[in-house]
């Protein structure tokens, strides 16, 4: 049984945080709720951060945290709340806390949680709250990041995604987020804790929406990179933008039919869309793939372009096209089927334009 | 009593095109019309296109159009189909025409249909489509240039818009765009005019809503401008983007309630806005303005950026506000009014953030 939040507000009981996740984004929001929890009294003042221990010129990462309130590695000269506690333990972070926030690469998700599991220290009542971007496939259908945190702790697990660069929000440039929930009391919780005069919080009652656009939107973004190397003008991109943010509508609603229209037009949907096809990794490898022809290996742009970081949207693109091929449904989605087929070599990028021209007119 | 084109197709009878407009956008879509024409027999295979004369190195333009097969003033380097005759004189280019297209700048329609209208030479049964993007202001709410031309010319005319660059257009580059329709049958004309394999044509019932897009996108672009040029990041944009794509929702249907959802997801929708926030000369000078805290003059960005040609925005966003104040709903249409507010003086560019950001939590 899942228990709500506000029973423990209720309670007039401070609602302790913690953030299981250090990377740039999970530093960047952990910045972001150590400020709330400073000034809200639902909240208990201290922000715990569970932290994977490493050394950074002999010292440790945590030590570096508690003692100089920076990042180092991962979000570098940003300052943090003197209340935000790097934890290396995993068990000693999430014991007592009522609000979890994952926030971690998405290949990680099912090796964390299942260690969370493991530490028996989940507190009865407490939920979740999931960063994370990214999809994964269990029998040709795709399966939620929330679905496998809910499943495996028993607890509920809202969604938080949006057109949000680690960074600029951690130098507190205006943006905004949307919160996908499946209960309206913990998305209140939720807001309390994330909105900010600065990062400004959208509620949706619809959690799948939220979450596939935030994996989705990096296909079309690879398909948004073949347009730059190939060096097509502006209106060329917006088409095959267009009929992207389409193809995702269709996608999310095929396999999640309660997902909301609404969901599209938020933060999470268009605008996120908007941000990852004019910047970030999976445009920029898809532009230099394009420009050479398709025939530079896409784990040697990854080297030369992203220093270590990882592509998502070309392996999405990969698992799209699986349920695609499955469920035989290629000719409804020519976007992600076209970008699936020139990033695995089976067209050239060349070809993708006169894919989707055709002479036949669309009847309405 | 508005005829239909499709009785004149039923009458078997090759329809005859003519193109009022020969600026870089009129010539473009004349080429379009002029290669379709060659091909399809419904259409009469020539086409003519009105020229405003004028002198180039002492030769007439419609000569050098005429010859050389390039319109050397407005669409230099692209080779035009020998079907389409520039014409100097407007009676006789629109005299036994069915087709009539309008594509010209705003602030000319009155005069050139009050022209038309005086030839006396609109044949019966012609029906019009416009290519003109803005609007104007009659009585505190906005009215609509293929209002105009249905009511002085007793014909009906349909709207075609979408995320076109002219220069690209011409040459041939994939993109979208979208007819907006009162008359089904004609519009099934006009896509079988207009349609090709790189200029894709989908057709809504809906005139209001794919001209009224047409216009507001550039105040948008205006606020996107300012973000440029106060160097915001790409998620302060997208935020920007996002809410003003819901303004001009909103506008829409608060003003002509018979507008259609579909339309803001088809080209002339969300793939213009896209195009227009992120390229073009609304952006660029906007990012002037406020790069110099507002204090360069408008028309001196002009001079300086745009070469003669105008900027839109500003003066749309000025009409927005008319429209907006009259009926006393600033608050429901921030990015809008605040675009007005910067533009003319009344805020400063820095203060456009703080006058969107609040600390007050988002109900759902």
């Amino acid at each position: 049984m899942i228990k709500l939040a506000n029973s423990l507000v209720k309670m007039s009981k401070q609602l302790k945080v913690t953030v299981i996740g250090s990377g740039n984004w999970g530093t960047a929001a952990a910045k972001i709720v150590s400020q709330n929890v400073k000034v809200k009294t639902m909240f208990d003042p201290t922000v715990k951060m569970y932290v994977l221990e490493e050394l950074i010129n002999g010292q440790k990462l945590t030590e570096i945290i508690n003692t100089k309130h920076e990042n180092v590695k991962y979000l570098p000269g940003i300052t943090l709340p003197s209340n935000l506690i790097a934890i290396p333990d995993l068990k000693e972070a999430i014991t007592d806390s009522d609000l979890l926030i994952f926030v971690l690469p998405h290949q990680f998700i099912k090796s964390v949680v299942s260690n969370v599991k493991a530490t028996n220290a989940v507190k009865s009542g407490a939920i979740a709250i999931s960063l994370i971007k990214g999809i994964d496939i269990k029998g040709h259908v795709p399966t939620l990041n929330t679905a496998i945190i809910t499943e495996e702790l028993n607890i509920d697990c809202s969604i938080l995604s949006g057109a949000n660069v680690a960074m600029n929000v951690a130098k507190e440039e205006f943006c905004e987020a949307t919160i996908g929930f499946n209960v309206k009391e913990n998305a209140k919780v939720w807001q309390q804790l994330f909105d900010t005069s600065y990062f400004k919080i959208r509620c949706v009652n619809d959690v799948a929406g939220v979450e596939i656009c935030g994996a989705i939107k990096n296909v079309i973004a690879v398909a948004a990179g073949f347009c730059d190397g190939l060096e097509l003008g502006s209106n060329t991109k917006a088409a095959i933008m267009r009929m992207g943010f389409l193809e995702m509508k269709k996608f999310t609603l095929q396999f999640f039919p309660k997902a909301l229209d609404e969901t599209f037009f938020e933060s999470a949907g268009i605008a996120d869309l908007i941000t990852t096809c004019f910047g970030g990794r999976n445009v920029k490898c898809a532009a230099e793939f394009a420009k050479h022809g398709g025939n530079k290996p896409w784990n040697q742009i990854e080297s030369e372009l992203l220093n270590g970081q990882k592509l998502q949207g070309v392996s999405s693109a990969e698992q799209l096209y699986d349920i695609i091929l499955k469920h035989n449904i290629q000719d409804e989605y020519p976007i992600f089927s076209t970008t699936y087929l020139i990033s695995f070599g089976k067209m050239k990028p060349k070809d993708f334009i006169p894919k989707l021209s055709t002479d036949t007119l669309i009847d309405f």
